[in-house]
């Protein structure tokens, strides 16, 4: 990765070979982001940082010499385990201790992590993690920014990619919490429809080509996406997909949002052994992990965001965004101006964790590989259980996840004896079946048996007044999302009760 | 403090005998707080947990035993050292060990630390950080909420309560990073006169009763002040102007944002030794420590900001935000819908810190209680060399801080040969000196010789087209803001500096 100075031009003028494009990115700003000033107190400093040993009587930074803290150490697994993902649950494999000094050397000095910062995060964190995207994704001119994981980037992708009016592009089910974080910024979503391989690349070249700039405002020029175990369907777009996409994005000029918090987390990949033992765990998985949009993007028209959260634990609070050069400065000025860089705890521990007395980076590809192998195991029991306990009645069905953590649970309503289509719809594009009505009776069944799973409804795409949009998607709100990373228990337990209560609900 | 039940009448009631007062929250809030829907998968939740026991196969949270961190230590000082902070300086004192486990009993377990949570924060830390409010502020009927600090809390505050066009009141120098940050929102500043006390009522009640709706647009709502240590200007508020503006807050229905970073960086308490062996360091301190507005706060229209920023380390970024139930309920739906809850790490850490087995409350006190004396020690150093260096040629002035780490120093420019008064506003209220062109030259000179200090003109408020506003301001620029908790080195060394590059600056 070639880290570019920080001139941070508004245009991409690529030529790769195959294609020539000039992307003016100024374009897609939000007029919030477009307003937003330099801090004027950084300002002073970067005047002033030009002459070495300059006093500074500028800033209220409490001395370190004051911070409480002279030491921070994690306890860890050790990652010369065979399996260490099994080792640390049997509780009978090595342990290291990640740990940062105050005043003695380490990767990350408590002086800097615990210090003011930029809102990008310390440069260290960031080489860190630009090494791990360079390695897995070699994408062409992009930066690295810490977040506070993808809730947080992707919230502030849409302050900085959207005004009042605008219409955004996404799955037609999609992560509601997030969506819904938009709606109060005036955006609107438009959903582009699915199949079992996930978003249908010719749908979106039909909303696209069919917009009518007169009638429905800005032709949308984001598209939010959660490719791989997408999130609640569970499905991963093909390689040929993403081309498609990616095309059809370069086509119309949109910004993608790869929001891929499960990345790592991918089930079957027949990790080359022989890799592992020539080149390591890094270039093992890279080479059958999925390509990501990043890794095609030669316009600078992704901002990818990943994520510690399922890789690590979701209480760090900590990831990361990779985007171009323009939109990354957009981005960690917005950061200056809001949450400031992530805390210094995460950063020293990512550090040290990465570093040369910690996992390293091909270290914590081991650690992802046996997690994974975990992961698959869970699933694989899942779904041995779905097939014994569920599957057999025909009441649902469910395709095999190839990443992730969700099943997406189909419910075959038309076999119940008051599944209904003779509704005609109020609104244009309106349900015809009484689908809702009978998932709601059976979310509250499960609910009476003990068992959540969350409803398809939860996760349809809805306008800003709470209304089911059109595209009759209230037919198609018959699944479950389910989760397979539970403990065997309750994979077994949840899917017993599962299967008792479907029977009953179709049989009474 | 009371905890009320959740369900926040955006209405407050109250009779204190003094007065009674019915105040409308809602009209306070912006259109995006307005428009913010309740995360519908949260809400699946609170359906779902009405039952014990019951199997939860709807969420995609790792499971804890593949968390790879089983214990988080921090080694900090002993807070039963005479004067825990020189002993932590000198390297004598002893030291403590701060710990957090995931599989073994402590204040806050790593299962829930690391874990997904709700946007205020986790329970345990909530009510830690609300009784130590308690003891301090006895606020009535009011709520805390986690932050990332006062810059996060701000600017969240500033989208919650905050429309374009909307005018916010803040004092006329101030914290020009955070007001900026309010810019791109469209909300316009409207600088309230200052003198040496800070922010003076009775221009607060002029600007408010001369406010002309129809020219000027809705009347502000909002007042951001720093009331002690005010950035840059050092000031700290008296109980009676804290009354006074109170009461106009009262009158015109006004939120005050009171961002208070330095509030427990107080000099000259004159803490009551025996209260401290009789009663604890917290009674003590809660004596002495200045009343802030949350402490008078019978309508509930304080929102209070506090930081672990300027008392631990500013790396950590965690802080907490004291409101109203309803306000508070707002603000957390802003963080679930944009940074999530703050980093486990550092919750863990507060919990711990603050529990039975670390410093408890009253030991933090303690500690804060040494941190003055120590910061004190610095300020008098300062004034010192200040008298010595500075003072003595009678081209700069400056007033004794009472709190937090800036000194505001006035530059005699009358006393300057090229000193003009003779300048014709180009805008009204504009400039009729060269008072900023000289403070620019000297700014760039004090640079040449190696010190930076920071420049009125750096926290003058601005308007959105970055023009200096009215009110003669840009007369009144003749000021730096100097810190005085660098070590006594930089004091001395850039105080001489000053002393001498002034000579040069005003005798060539």
């Amino acid at each position: 990765m070639v880290f570019l100075p920080s001139t941070t031009s508004a245009t991409s003028t690529v030529d790769t070979g195959l294609k020539r494009s000039h992307v003016d990115f100024s374009r897609h700003l939000s007029s919030e982001a477009r307003a937003r000033l330099p801090n004027p107190i950084k300002s002073i400093w970067k005047a002033a940082q030009v002459k070495a040993g300059t006093i500074n009587m500028g800033n209220g930074d409490p001395h370190h010499t004051l911070y409480p803290i002279s030491e921070m150490n994690f306890v860890v697994p050790s990652i010369d385990e065979h399996d260490p993902v099994q080792s640390w649950r049997s509780g009978t494999g090595e342990q290291n201790i990640i740990a940062s000094y105050k005043d003695d050397p380490c990767a990350l000095s408590l002086r800097t992590a615990f210090a003011y910062g930029a809102g990008a995060g310390l440069q260290h964190v960031r080489d860190a993690l630009a090494d791990l995207n360079d390695r897995i994704h070699s994408p062409p001119n992009h930066t690295v920014s810490l977040s506070l994981g993808n809730a947080d980037a992707l919230t502030k992708c849409f302050r900085l990619l959207g005004d009042r009016g605008n219409s955004f592009l996404c799955e037609e089910f999609t992560f509601s919490a997030m969506t819904n974080a938009a709606l109060p910024l005036g955006i609107e979503w438009v959903p582009v429809r699915m199949d079992k391989g996930g978003l249908v690349p010719s749908d979106l070249e039909r909303i696209l080509s069919n917009w009518n700039e007169v009638t429905q405002g800005k032709r949308p020029h984001v598209l939010y996406t959660i490719p791989c175990s997408q999130n609640p369907t569970g499905s991963t777009l093909s390689l040929e997909r993403r081309q498609q996409i990616y095309q059809i994005a370069h086509d119309w000029d949109i910004i993608i949002l790869e929001d891929d918090p499960y990345f790592f987390l991918q089930y079957d990949l027949g990790v080359d052994q022989s890799t592992i033992r020539q080149y390591g765990y890094t270039r093992a998985m890279a080479e059958v992990l999925p390509r990501s949009f990043l890794s095609m993007d030669y316009d600078g028209r992704v901002m990818r965001l990943d994520s510690f959260s399922k890789i690590v634990a979701p209480g760090m609070r900590l990831g990361w965004v990779t985007s171009n050069n323009f939109l990354a400065e957009k981005l960690d000025m917005l950061t200056d101006s809001s949450s400031q860089h992530p805390h210094g705890m995460g950063q020293a521990f990512v550090a040290e964790l990465l570093g040369s007395d910690g996992w390293g980076v091909d270290g914590f590809m081991k650690w992802i590989s046996s997690l994974c192998n975990e992961y698959q195991r869970r699933r694989d029991l899942f779904m041995d259980v779905f097939r014994q306990k569920v599957a057999v009645s025909g009441f649902a069905t469910a395709e095999v996840p190839q990443s992730g953590m969700f099943v997406w649970i189909k419910i075959n309503l038309e076999h119940h004896a008051r599944f209904s289509t003779s509704q005609t719809p109020t609104v244009p594009g309106g349900p015809t079946t009484n689908t809702a009505d009978l998932m709601d009776e059976l979310f509250r069944k499960l609910l009476d048996c003990g068992l959540v799973m969350m409803p398809a409804s939860t996760f349809a795409i809805v306008d800003r007044t709470g209304r089911t949009t059109g595209n009759h998607i209230g037919d198609r709100l018959n699944f479950f999302r389910a989760t397979f990373v539970g403990t065997d228990e309750t994979i077994r337990d949840g899917l017993t009760i599962f299967g008792r209560a479907l029977e009953e609900f179709f049989c009474f």
